[in-house]
């Protein structure tokens, strides 16, 4: 699993809340971080650099973790690595069309995902009657790597985000960027202050663990047993800092943080 | 010319409109952007590489327009390149003295800066008086980037950040990122409303340039004559959306922008 930083930690906290057993080697790549304001090619070059790492840790699949490259890089990685690639968008996309009420979903995410168009295209494969509405958020990740996740800064943000997607009819928001979860709160409060009433969020770090649990089941890839699986962490940058924020996010013992050069 | 996105065209107007017949070239690092908030070390490889390029064009000196750069590896750039390197630092901290009445000067920057104690070391190789109280303000440079000059977000973020420097007592606030003068309407009229009375402050960036003029001529290498001299614009990532922006702040038509690979 890698992610350009450490928002891809909410995908591994859910797989493994549904996958105990299984391990996972977690790459952030956080001497580079945020992705979302890379262009296309870059992200790429990126993307191949990290899969390379994790092919030689000896994976047996590898999770995209994070919207951007899954936006942009998922069918390079699937065309030159040797093994399945899995990404969150599918399976967001689909959680939301079944969350919507078939008319309008909303999509946060960074300027890269939405100017890729990869949410509506990923909708139109599950439902050709649901319209995608997106919006770019690119201050959204710097405030969950600064720690800002509550006040009047990111509610003011976040509602200068949502306004436009709920003006536009939206009834569902995709929390389309793995950084967002931690701004689930003020997202859901702002969404029904705006609209007047309840609106559903989407998390797609959730419906991708369940993805990817069930991928491994059908091929009987998945690991099995009473022991907790293994998780290695690898970060390009700041491995202290990283090892701070995943404790306090995973929620357990946090193992040694690595720091590798890309 | 170097620094890790567009900050550093404060820097570069500055230092046209004080040197119009010189000739620069610009290297903004925008693949890599923010250098803020990496670690020394990741700083000074992503440095080294950057200075690498301009020798490369054939400089005969390098202005590190940025304040991560100048805080963490002006040294070792020093020492391992065989021109002339100068920072946004020193000039940065003079100023600040002079604009000081003497007791306490306040300075805004990235977490590196900050971190690495550059401007107490520089303040105090001017002053030995003077107290210097340091503020990390990560989320400035993405607002900057995100084009957020105005308007309550930025507003309420400058005003989080500007409060302990001024409950410290500082006189005087520098701004110890390139990217700041950005928001320098906002920054000197909350901090007006904060402390009671107006709040002088300091843009490197213009000391900077000040003190780039005064070392060329000294050394009688400053290009003369009534040509505008040339402005060579290079990018890592994204090489449009820098031009808009380029074009927006030089004031000027601005020639065409390079793309690079670091």
């Amino acid at each position: 699993m890698f992610d350009s930083g450490l928002g891809g930690l909410t995908v591994a906290r859910a797989l493994r809340a549904r996958l105990p057993a299984e391990s996972i080697v977690y790459l952030g790549d956080t001497a580079r971080v945020p992705y979302g304001t890379r262009s296309a090619d870059t992200v790429v070059k990126y993307a191949l650099g990290c899969a390379k790492v994790l092919i030689e840790r000896g994976v047996k699949a590898i999770v995209v973790a994070c919207n951007t490259v899954s936006a942009v890089a998922l069918d390079v990685l699937r065309v030159e690595l040797d093994l399945p690639v899995l990404g969150v968008i599918e399976p967001g996309a689909r959680a939301a069309v079944a969350a919507s009420m078939g008319n309008v979903i909303g999509v946060l995410g960074t300027t890269g995902t939405i100017a890729s168009g990869a949410y509506p295209h990923a909708v139109a494969a599950v439902s050709t009657r649901v319209e995608v509405v997106g919006q770019a958020a690119p201050l959204l990740v710097p405030l969950v790597e600064e720690g800002w996740l509550e006040g009047e800064v990111p509610r003011l943000a976040v509602r200068r985000y949502l306004e436009p997607l709920l003006a536009r009819g939206a009834e569902v928001v995709v929390l389309g960027c793995t950084h967002y979860p931690l701004l689930q709160a003020i997202i859901e409060s702002e969404a029904a202050a705006i609209a007047g009433h309840p609106v559903r969020i989407v998390d797609s770090a959730h419906a991708t663990a369940e993805a990817v649990a069930d991928f491994l089941r059908e091929r009987e890839a998945a690991a099995e047993g009473p022991e907790l699986g293994r998780l290695d962490l690898l970060v390009t940058d700041l491995p202290k800092s990283f090892a701070d924020v995943a404790r306090r996010f995973l929620g357990t013992s946090v193992p040694h943080v690595t720091q590798i050069d890309l």
